[in-house]
């Protein structure tokens, strides 16, 4: 497919929740349809798109149907069953490719990987099991982190160890997951860069936001971050460098690190990101538009800011102060419309402008 | 209904084309879902819709399961009939009411109400016949305009009269529907405000953007427009005080020309308005989302300006410019999802930042 995908054509997308449902709306806006296929009931994605397939990653019927109503798939969420995957792909094209999926998937292959880039990472140590975690402890030292190799992300599947002795039996509460040890980063503050790259090769980064987490969940993205125009330069570089490496075709998130040392890549999603959001309300075309662009074969569009943004993120009970928030000055609303809260559920965020 | 409608809630909007879609989408930003009913195939609005009703306005049936699946129900267009607007009022409340309605259905109606307000209008007459027409262009003079009372829009339904002599038998041409010569009106450039009022009374108005016509369909709007601080002034006295006439809900459209003499009402519309396009891009709150708000009984959001924006219509063949359009800087590409392009018919627009 070199082609650029025509007018009318419909997405699929793997994924019902609020990325999806960015995704969705984005697709609309350059005269696409989209098609959500989600396990769970009532997809946010749902609401705002053209089919709606409601089935396991397991149902081989339900997957061949969908990729049959399909003209090309890709995904909000890098944990995508392999099979799912390979049993679409048979029938359609998935952007982005499978192989920055395998790498994000796995905490150790994408520490790697980077590294085998010449990028900057933290200390890491491969944990299988505890005898590896006491000799890396050792190694490595305290404090450091110790997270899943798959299927973590908000925090979830990472055990902070404060102390060499913190880190005895750990291995038996990750429920014998393999694990990753990352060593400790003295960091000034946290930026990312969503970028994005086309099937002709072309790359265009948004400006880098700052970001603030709280309890492991991202809190809040400001655009400008704080950098120096060497530091913007090397951050934007160091995306180019990822995407070309892995004929990306698609958006990106990297999160970096920000040392004296330099910028150290914290890690990468094959996806639109939370950190990518203020785009919406900062740039003609916003990270949703420029995935959906990528993945079709449209030409990238300007990402170019025009305003100075802070996106802070609306989790479980930070809904009620929805009516609050809708009389705020400078300020967009973007609520995700899931049936329920919970504590640490992403329910949506607001855009300020700042300037 | 007093307090706001919960999230979650659904808005039933009639008519389908692309200000029905762009409401669903704002409708989704604000956790809200949208189901839409349209006459036509494949209306636009149903790519980003919860559920789509295809029945023709004379379906009672329809319109009942409709109007029960709906908490409110709003429309994208003025010529509703006024028979699915009763059956459907009595299941669930309608916003804007049908007052503004029934007097925007009307050219003559409308103006008689406008210049009850106080408001100058251009000079006008009442034309149910041949006669009529005769008398009147002798008293309002050439050049002037006759146009339908009714179901007119994008310039269908007007024909323009350059001299008396071409009045002649011009009625016979409109195949006898009554009609309004409206005389001619010396401007220098015309204005829209879009303008807001929530459940509460309380007003909003966008910016006013300056229009261009080409062909008798708006080609392009640009913020800000040329006006004076008291032209300004009056612009959105002018809206409020039709806004607070009406006790309307939602948002409006108010053309206005530009004279040495002062501001004079073209037209009004009870809804949406393709002058308000460059909202999207340029306030945190664009006039979707204001009408979802104010026809929700939320408060009005901030739609202060915070870009300079040029909005540009892409009509029929303008669609061959999208290849380009979608490479330029700092634009902003909005495609309705038309199966078909037609000569005249709205694509798609783009809102290019100026500053």
């Amino acid at each position: 497919m070199t082609e650029p995908l025509p007018l009318g054509s419909t997405i699929g997308i793997l994924g019902g929740g609020q990325l999806g449902r960015m995704l969705s709306v984005a697709a609309s806006r350059l005269g696409f349809r989209t098609h959500i296929f989600e396990p769970g009931a009532e997809p946010p994605a749902g609401h705002v798109a053209d089919a709606v397939t409601t089935a396991p990653y397991e149902d081989d019927a339900a997957l061949r149907a969908f990729a049959s109503a399909c003209d090309i798939v890709t995904f909000e969420f890098e944990n995508v069953p392999t099979s799912a995957l390979d049993l679409i792909e048979a029938q359609v094209p998935i952007r982005p490719g499978r192989e920055a999926l395998r790498i994000s998937q796995d905490r150790l292959t994408e520490k790697e990987f980077l590294q085998g880039l010449g990028l900057n990472v933290a200390p890491y140590a491969d944990i299988p099991d505890q005898a590896a975690l006491d000799a890396a402890v050792a190694s490595i030292g305290t404090p450091s982190i110790l997270k899943t190799r798959r299927f973590g992300y908000d925090g979830k599947g990472q055990v902070r160890l404060r102390s060499a002795e913190a880190a005895g039996g750990t291995m038996s509460q990750m429920g014998g997951a393999p694990c990753v040890l990352e060593g400790f980063v003295d960091f000034s503050h946290e930026v990312s860069v969503i970028a994005a790259r086309s099937v002709t090769g072309e790359v265009a980064c948004f400006d880098p936001g700052e970001n603030v987490h709280r309890d492991g969940i991202l809190h809040t993205t400001t655009v400008p971050a704080r950098l120096s125009a060497s530091q913007r330069t090397d951050a934007v570089l160091m995306a180019a460098r990822i995407l070309n490496a892995l004929d990306y075709v698609g958006v990106l998130g990297v999160e970096l690190f920000v040392t004296p040392q330099g910028l150290i890549v914290n890690e990468i999603a094959p996806r639109v990101h939370n950190s990518g959001h203020w785009t919406q309300q900062g740039c003609s075309v916003d990270q949703f538009e420029q995935h959906i662009r990528a993945i079709t074969g449209w030409p990238l569009g300007d990402g170019s800011r025009y305003a100075d943004v802070v996106m802070e993120n609306l989790i479980g009970d930070d809904m009620d102060r929805v009516p609050e928030l809708a009389r705020e000055k400078n300020t967009s609303l973007h609520l995700y419309g899931k049936a329920s809260v919970k504590p640490g559920r992403k329910m949506g965020h607001v855009n300020r402008i700042t300037r």
